[in-house]
């Protein structure tokens, strides 16, 4: 059982910021995401997209924006659970809650800030029956190391920029890269389409285009696909794979988290924003794009702002009995878990002559 | 008078920021500011210190925190008012507001954002009884420019940071500079009270410490001040100057706008946080350290927060029958006002093959 003292739903750029806010609080943190690495959206979506909105940054890529954040939050020494999903809730006889994962794993807190974005992304599966049944045996959705496809023969399916990008990155990973596509037109940067067309004319990717994979074969591990052309002179065929790897985007859905008794309101969770974005449930935040209330804006800032104000909500929950003084870090720095500490540089009182 | 959308008063970072946010919703905006320049307490108290719960900020001084905001704004070609005092205001039949300011200048808004911080600066004055005789006549509080005193005769009060920069600064410039100071003490960082200790020795700065400047005399303009000794034996004795710059800090007040009719709860205005942080008067808001309610936190980051939302409040108020559909700025990007548009990089269809 993970214990911590804010369980920290969602490692976007709110569930980032809640680790540093809780830390000026010394209150230790631990995420959970559904997706292999933090940043949400930002990391996953469009990590080369420039943001203009983020204040004092006239322009920065979503993916900077969140190694800022996880240089900022590293004093506090957050622990995470990645590529897990929260799945259940359950409140304790004390009062604290325990949080269990799609693969089991268990976390208990005090205080739980549920900074799910939009939800999960949870990717598009395509409508083949069996997929289900190759997934882990083949079948992927998500590439979290490119290494297992090393010396492989992979077939992507996919006509946006992820398919664009694995396809020319693993053209020099695997042993064979086919990437099949329902159209002939592919949407994305203009130096990846450029650079696919490259390879596919040096045959280090096969373009099999106006075609879609609409079955799976294999005893136990996938070993083939069957690719249908839309020219229906050429039918199907089947090629013999490793992996198959369809990277259609991914969709949010509040997921699991809809039945956990919250109140929810256009797909959101109402929180209280007259004071500090708790939920119905006491000890229950919700902090960022994941919640709602009158005049909400799902800003990356509003999330920062939700965030500073819930970690001293949860301070009381967490220390009754305790008054806390909000310290200026421009005066008292910043001390980590991890031992470091930041200050300004003091002034000094000093006689002349 | 000079009209806008969203008069803001105080140009400190919630200000600034205000001017973006408004101007993606294609309102103008106009600062007022007491101080000389933009930044608010970041450039005038400690615009070397670095603070470090700016999101996505590890760390940066306070300084640059106001000029990337500067940047970030320069699209939206806001209005300047600096060096005045937003002083009184009033409300015109077409329910649009008139603020005045200490020096008679006038601006006309729809809608005002007071962004005013912990209050305008007001510099601390040494208790001589005819020291207002002489302001813009030999004293003053603030240097906005050090060009005037070139080749003067400048004797300088105090002890801390500002006396002791612009000791330095100003013995490349004056004919003649002193510090006076009531203690031998200095207060600052470690780089000036050595720097300051060398010019002494070089005899650039004349420091005259255990002392006091307790009168000031002149026909019209300032010729003389009385400095006294705290060793009786010396007494007091006349120093010919053209310039006299006490600069004992600045304190926080909430000044006039304390008598505009709002509600007013711990020196700061009470604002409406269930919604769009709108005073008890409609068309006013306030923003940032200024405002208060259930559960505030005086931090440079709520103040982003509470401007975004208020700028939306805004535009209903301006534009009571357009429907706002927010867009993101990794979507739309941004378009000035003085005809600059940053936007992402677009993706392109293309055929491959």
């Amino acid at each position: 059982m993970i214990k911590t003292d804010i369980l920290i739903i969602g490692a976007g750029p709110t569930g980032l910021f809640t680790v540093f806010e809780a830390g000026l609080l010394k209150l230790k943190t631990h995420l959970i995401d559904a997706l292999p690495q933090p940043g949400g959206q930002c990391s996953e979506i469009y990590p080369k997209k420039p943001i203009y909105d983020i204040p004092a940054f006239p322009e920065i890529f979503a993916g900077d924006l969140v190694n800022n954040l996880m240089e900022q939050i590293k004093p506090f020494s957050p622990g995470f659970t990645l590529g897990e999903r929260a799945e259940t809730i359950e409140k304790l006889e004390d009062d604290t809650f325990v949080v269990t994962t799609n693969k089991g794993t268990q976390h208990n807190a005090p205080v739980v800030a549920i900074a799910g974005g939009l939800g999960s992304f949870e990717p598009r599966k395509p409508p083949i029956p069996n997929i289900s049944d190759f997934e882990d045996r083949g079948v992927a959705y998500f590439i979290k190391d490119p290494e297992v496809y090393r010396d492989k023969r992979v077939v992507i399916a996919g006509g946006g920029d992820s398919a664009l990008d694995w396809a020319i990155y693993l053209a020099d990973v695997a042993a064979e890269v086919a990437l099949v596509h329902r159209r002939n037109e592919f949407r994305g940067a203009l130096d990846s389409v450029e650079r696919l067309s490259e390879l596919a004319k040096l045959g280090k990717v096969e373009l099999i285009t106006n075609a879609e994979v609409v079955g799976l074969r294999g005893e136990g591990d996938l070993e083939q696909v069957v690719i249908r052309h839309n020219d229906t002179a050429r039918g199907e065929e089947l090629k013999p794979v490793d992996n198959f790897i369809p990277l259609f985007g991914l969709s949010p859905k509040l997921g699991p988290m809809a039945n956990w008794g919250l109140e929810i309101e256009k797909n959101a969770i109402k929180v209280d924003n007259s004071y500090d974005y708790q939920t119905n449930i006491p000890g229950i935040y919700a902090i960022g794009d994941v919640n709602t209330y009158k005049g909400k804006l799902k800003l990356i800032l509003s999330g920062f702002h939700e965030a500073a104000i819930m970690c001293q909500s949860a301070y009381q929950r967490i220390n009754p009995n305790k008054k806390y003084v909000l310290k200026y870090t421009t005066v008292g720095g910043v001390q980590g878990f991890d031992g470091t500490k930041k200050e300004a540089k003091r002034e000094v009182v000093q006689s002349i002559g």
